[in-house]
């Protein structure tokens, strides 16, 4: 069985172990106050061209959506979010678990866009019983988003456009920033990040990692006390160090995009033979997951050499599946997988 | 600087790293539904001696802490804790972020007894007003003690049993759990443990692990849905595997136990030497935390070449600190800090 | 201005007045300990034809919706909820301070349906990945509903059916119930509500009390520890006889009944006009609420006599509106209302 | 059987009622909107000196100590409570459900100084690791004190300077404010609490109305979406108007004075009585509050007479009791258990 059913089958790219195993005698402070977190954080700063960030290191993506949000709102706010958005769907109620309502909005390819930020701002605050529903004060997206799209520059300039007019913190969730960052459709920068949104993270458990998501805080508004939330939702490892050898590996020659843009161009390759095939997509993805729609004996075909993740029953014979891509799957495996669905009998 | 400030301020036992390796390109499925975590599942029960336990591997132990305590409460019950237990002091607070009260009593050398249970028991259920109060539901211990001292069978027997008998749950925080086990003053073995305690955990990361804490739940009450806390409480991590090879190098042939007393011995050439000089200690401690008290002009002149922890002032001249070993400690090292305690001008 | 926004505009029906002066010097035990407080109970369980329930009355809504639903639920589990329920909307986030998501579903007329909740429960139950969301464990109904419609007693008894066979606790609001019960569409009675709902409310605030909510509970899983609750959510009131005192005069001979029945047929005079009007509806209503849909320059014109709630914009010229009705709505001004309807100039 | 257990035996001073009685039919807004509760915000402000304050009015005293406290706090804060104070005893954890640990200190007859306040703000800031421990950001005192003490005017002032020079609020809870400010020892007004305090509340329930507490936050930094607190919370009643009544008559000519003072002396004949005994006091209060303390068999004869609250065992033989006082406690009343105290047999 060759696994593509998420970005995390492997343990780590090569690098970060070898990286553990030589640094592994050194005595250092614990939770994060350390050389190298240190260093991981001078090579992130640099890479968002924002010397006065703060740079935190968690272990976890549901962990570091639910330390940021709660740490940023008040009892009652809530954060605006698309239906499909992971704090919304796949996290257990980790955001209501901390008081918090997730404001769900109808997303469009798991995109949500300025106008509708707007009207759901416009919509509390123009009613007059306002204090009787939950203010919207941070807009949650991910970039890329769940369903692999993308913002677009323009599209994420509008709404960071919004958010500082009305006063409403923008946080991205970049559990996969890589693929994003390096898809050939996209136009973003993690400068562009750093400049428009008021706190991102960008992730390492699935772009090569063992663990680990880099979180970057622009807004000082959000800067205050945030390692008490870390420490208080269990976030921060006493080996702090852990995380900063793997971003300090990841960021120190460009790893992490090259890593990124290999998962990209295997990930291209099953979407070209889908296209081949004339299969259809739950949504347009050029980063490392890919939704094709089949036929359900198709996929029972295919699912005795390869895992993929179930995205839900398109009509009476069709689903929709995910196959992932990672620094660690094989050419061979992506080009085994495209062959089986270009010409396989079902 | 020579650091015996905590137990945490190298990275993992080389055994570990090396299996890391060795395993890093193996596809597994995700969030401790892997191989490895169900060999290091069996390997821990058969410790405990009980088939019928649930074990999972979590993080760390701010974490673990908060996932089980209020996976087990109901919103109006608190946990019974000395007053100087982890959970009452160095969390942030997080068990009074999930709502539940931390019913600080006053320990002993880091302890409560079997008798102080009840009476806070009695006291709350004999008073006809106890719907204002908080209800005790749990009690919260740490073996060994966040002051290293250790909990006999018999004091844990007593415990035990007021808490069956009046419904109380019982856990265990091992965070040094390997520290006690193999202390020279120790009569309690993880059997012991599995059959007296609700829950309790064996701790990874101070005791060889990178990271990780593996829970037993013994108790068929607590078993119910409890991976829905761990994914709610940011600590399932998506490779989970990481956790389970960590638990099967440390306990398939003892790797636990050896490095654990090794620690242990290397603590108390630190211990003999304290005495030596005539010292005399915030607690009485035969595992690897060793809290000397000293003149505040000695410790200065340790300091230069030690790192320590401060455990706060006893009078106008002397204060106590902690040192601590571990699987890392070399033995030279211990051996000189002796030497010094033993010799050094102030 | 004549007040038809909302059916708490007066203070309480004079009987009550009246029963809180004639008792007010009898010393009696605070926190609803009190002959009054068990003499309402001993009316509203005949009422219920259920002896063994367990009846509390608490101060609100919000603060009694709170209650029910944090009381019953585990850390991981969530309330099915009409989009339209009140929890959903008009409570600050109450639901998610304690930690719980709101599931919303999609309603019809305000309603949900047992096949929405099976489907729902099965969507989270056939996921294998079901740890990492919400588990719908209660679901809220309100009767009549936020849009003054009422579920049948052939509905009831469905959703009843599969909640029981699921496990999923059902929870009726009862804010405005004696509108419902009532309304010359009803067929469901207090009997039928005690014997499908495991939890629900009698509203005293919307019905003729000062304030007050009476909680009936069938189920003895949600009955323990209850008062606990009460408590920490801030609504044990230390003169607890208050709430007492109002559902004896509410519920000794009759008088819940008749007044709703008589704020029923003001709201009845309304609707015929509207309907004479030509006007649509946003919704069927047979209870105290109205929901006529009208041309914005008739609101207009209808502004300047009487007050309404907005319900939100239909389209370009058209809005939904809200007229209440209670025990002090005056039967002239319901009529001079429904004749402005019938003939205003806009 | 005489109630001095509690100061809340009865309903309301008649005034309250007939005033609720001759306003029942005017129709007003909900929810605090309407011009008893103007009018009644209007008279405090003047009491208090501070045009500018914020006043709310809440139903009862644990709603509002965790209204206020956790609108106040970001989650990783904590408040600073003498350890008899009644938010961490009294309210069934309300505090902590709402994320807030009680940070406890000893108290001296139910109230703290100053220099505890500053050496625990010292020993939280002092403290490298204070990210691992809450942070005290809120200090709560009770004036008068759960034990029926005062805060003398000098103290409040040290504390109130303490807490500004650190950035603590300091808060109030006045759930028995009157009979502080017309005890004999008083020499605090109310605007003094305005001035020195950034929020407090004035109590209703337990001098003289049915129910109600009124809130007055004079910090800036707290009045900002106060109003959403209160709802999420269940605190904002639907009939906001009959809190505004209530305090409409307890302040419009001096009610609240007149009455508190009454209950005041009341209490001074049972002081007397026992200081004619000969019996000791849990503590010195000149409140509505006093706590004898008596021989068992002593308590035991007066229990077949009048009912009292136990306060606890003080040796084998001796247990402090309560009485308390209040506007409708009848002077005859008072005297025979004067004269029952001075003169029983037992």
């Amino acid at each position: 069985m060759i696994r593509f059913n998420c970005d995390y089958s492997e343990g780590a790219h090569p690098l970060i172990l070898e990286r553990l195993s030589s640094t592994n005698f050194e005595q250092t402070a614990g939770y994060g106050d350390d050389p190298h977190c240190q260093k991981a954080r001078e090579l992130i700063l640099k890479e968002c061209g924002n010397p006065d960030a703060d740079i935190y290191f968690l272990v976890g993506g549901t962990q570091t959506n639910t330390t940021i949000i709660s740490a940023a709102l008040r009892p009652w706010q809530g954060v605006l979010s698309a239906d499909t958005g992971h704090i919304n769907v796949h996290e257990s109620g980790a955001i209501e678990a901390t008081g918090h309502k997730v404001l769900a909005m109808p997303g469009t390819d798991g995109k949500i866009s300025a106008k509708q930020i707007e009207e759901a701002y416009k919509a509390h605050y123009e009613d007059e019983t306002q204090m009787h529903m939950v203010q919207p004060k941070m807009v949650y997206i991910s970039q890329p988003t769940e369903l692999g799209t993308l913002y677009s520059k323009a599209e994420l300039e509008a709404i960071s456009k919004v958010c500082r007019e009305k006063g409403l913190y923008l946080f991205a969730d970049g559990a996969r920033m890589g693929y994003g960052l390096m898809s050939e459709k996209n136009d973003v920068t993690l400068k562009d990040m750093a400049e428009l949104c008021d706190v991102f993270y960008i992730g390492g458990t699935k772009v090569g990692a063992l663990f680990g998501e880099a979180v970057v805080i622009t807004n000082n508004e959000l800067k205050k006390d945030f390692p008490y939330m870390i420490k208080q939702k269990g976030g921060l490892l006493a080996k702090g160090r852990l995380l900063g050898i793997q971003f300090e590996v990841l960021f120190e020659d460009g790893l992490y995009y090259r890593i990124s843009s290999y998962a990209d161009k295997a990930a291209d390759i099953i979407r070209q033979a889908c296209e081949k095939r004339g299969l259809g997509f739950l949504c347009p993805s050029y980063t490392n997951q890919q939704f094709p729609i089949m036929p359900d004996t198709m996929i029972k075909a295919l699912s005795e050499k390869y895992s993929y993740a179930e995205m839900g029953r398109i009509d009476e014979n069709h689903s929709a599946i995910r196959f992932c891509t990672s620094w660690a799957t094989k050419l061979e495996d992506a080009e085994a997988l495209a062959k089986d669905i270009e010409t396989i009998k079902y």
